[in-house]
This record gives C-alpha cells, sequence and structure tokens, in this order.
C-alpha cells in the first residue's frame, strides 16, 4: 500500500494535531503497512530540543501516540480483510500509552518508527512500538488502542 | 513559592520544547509546589485538537512527561530541606511514561494537573499525576524521573 493510513481519515477524524491530514499545525504522522508491521519516519525539527542535542520526550510519546492508532486501524483493515478506504472507517484513540526511553534520542536524525500488533479484540488493538535513531533503539512504546465511540463525533 | 522550578533551570536545561523558557516555539509547561504538591495550568491552543472538541494525546503525554520532571525536581530540592536556586541545580529526565487517558479532555477549558511524589531515590523519583478539566478527572500519568547525567550537557 502506498498511501498512509492517516490519509483516509476523514472529517473530524483528520484535525488531529498528531496525525490528521488537515491540521496545518500538526505534526502529519503517516503510517505505512508494510509486510505485517507499521512504520512511520518522523524529522525532528530544531525546535523540538529536550537538553541540546537531543529530542523532547513529549514529542516521541506523540509520535508513538499517534502512529500507534494508526497501526491499530492498519492491523484491524488486515484483520478484517480488507483495506483503508472501505467502509466502515476505522479510527482508532488511545486508552492508554507507556513510554520507555531507553537512551536519549538525538535530534539530528530521521527518527523511524516500527510497529505491530501484539494482540487484535474486537474493539481493541494493542500496539507495541520501537523508535530508531541512526538504527540505534532509543524508545519503546505500547499503546492500548480502542476504536473511537461514536459520541466522540459531533455529526 | 512563587517562581516556577522551570524558571530555575539554567543554558541547555532550559531549552525544552515542553517546559524550557529559552524555547521560543515551547509550550513553556511551568510547575509550581503548593504545600507538598506540584501543580501546573495549561490553555490548550485550538489546533493542539485531537478528534474536534478534544485535546490530542501527545500534548496531554508531553505535559505530564515535561511536569513530572519538574515535580521530581521540587520534590528533591524539598527533600534535600533546601530551595530551587540553590546548588547543585537539580535537572531530572524521563525514564518511563505511563498515561491512561480516563476521558475525553475537551478542548476549550483549562487544564490542571496536580502531581506529588510517592518515591524518592537517591537519583530516581516516581512522580503520579491527575489532569482535570472544568475540575473533571481525565488523565491519570506515572513517570520514572531521574537526574539528568552530566554527560548529557555538551559543556
Amino acid at each position: 500500500m502506498n498511501k498512509p493510513v492517516q490519509d483516509f481519515y476523514s472529517g473530524e477524524a483528520a484535525v488531529c494535531y498528531g496525525c490528521g491530514r488537515l491540521n496545518e499545525f500538526g505534526l502529519h504522522v503517516k503510517s505505512y503497512w508494510e509486510n505485517g508491521i507499521s512504520v512511520c519516519t518522523f524529522n525532528p525539527q530544531p525546535y523540538h530540543t529536550a537538553i541540546t542535542g537531543y529530542v523532547y520526550g513529549g514529542l516521541l510519546a506523540s509520535l508513538i501516540d499517534c502512529h500507534s492508532t494508526g497501526t491499530a486501524a492498519l492491523a484491524m483493515y488486515n484483520h478484517q480483510e480488507r483495506e483503508p478506504g472501505s467502509e466502515p472507517e476505522l479510527r482508532f484513540v488511545t486508552a492508554s500509552l507507556i513510554v520507555n526511553y531507553i537512551k536519549p534520542t538525538p535530534i539530528n536524525e530521521q527518527l523511524v518508527i516500527k510497529s505491530f500488533a501484539k494482540e487484535i479484540g474486537k474493539r481493541k488493538v494493542v500496539v507495541v512500538s520501537e523508535l530508531f535513531a541512526n538504527k540505534v533503539l532509543c524508545v519503546t512504546g505500547e499503546v492500548v488502542a480502542v476504536i473511537a465511540p461514536d459520541n466522540l463525533f459531533s455529526k
């Protein structure tokens, strides 16, 4: 698949600061399905600093958060043997987030996050992630993602 | 104490996007010590959206992250019976972060985070947090914060 799952989010599901294509100020996290895992790349900006030279932890948590909800959708589409863009649209939100900061993450490298679904339920997917900078594992994450309840949307 | 602990961070410890007073693009998280707990208030911007009307989870994780490292410093200063601004300066970084999203967090309310140290070690503080919007508990967090190692700093 050549398009990231976030490009299929519609309307109010597509305005997230982390991953919404319609949020002009946002981070625009993009999650691509590649043979059973989900991959995101991100280039930190110079102002995303923690202590000089390193990425602040909140950005890393944000990337893992949004990439994990995207991964949950990709894994669920795959599990249901259908493609993103088919109905009904799948949009997950985060129930819980765990981030382990293994090493300081350098700010001048492209970051690569590789994630997979370790558990797929009816409305819940558990996603585990590894974040690398220059092939060095810097951060791990685990997200419990659940399908966004209908009453979150105003329509 | 009338000054937040982040106002005492110096040099490379004060450029964090989340809480550095010297980061002109950042969130400027401020942590105030009030009778054994640490309090942070934050007003989300309209673009900090998740699904329309709610705050995206990455911002909430970022606030808890930076407020927790600030709280760790405040708790350690208090434990050592000295004030922020005294030497040696205390600057904590995050080893691990857990965030539980209990309810969707409305974007049009001031957020209040109340945190305390549930464990204080020699170089480690465990901080637990509750985040409220209009007095409703929306998010809880737990951070293991450790004193930043000297080699993180370039000087």
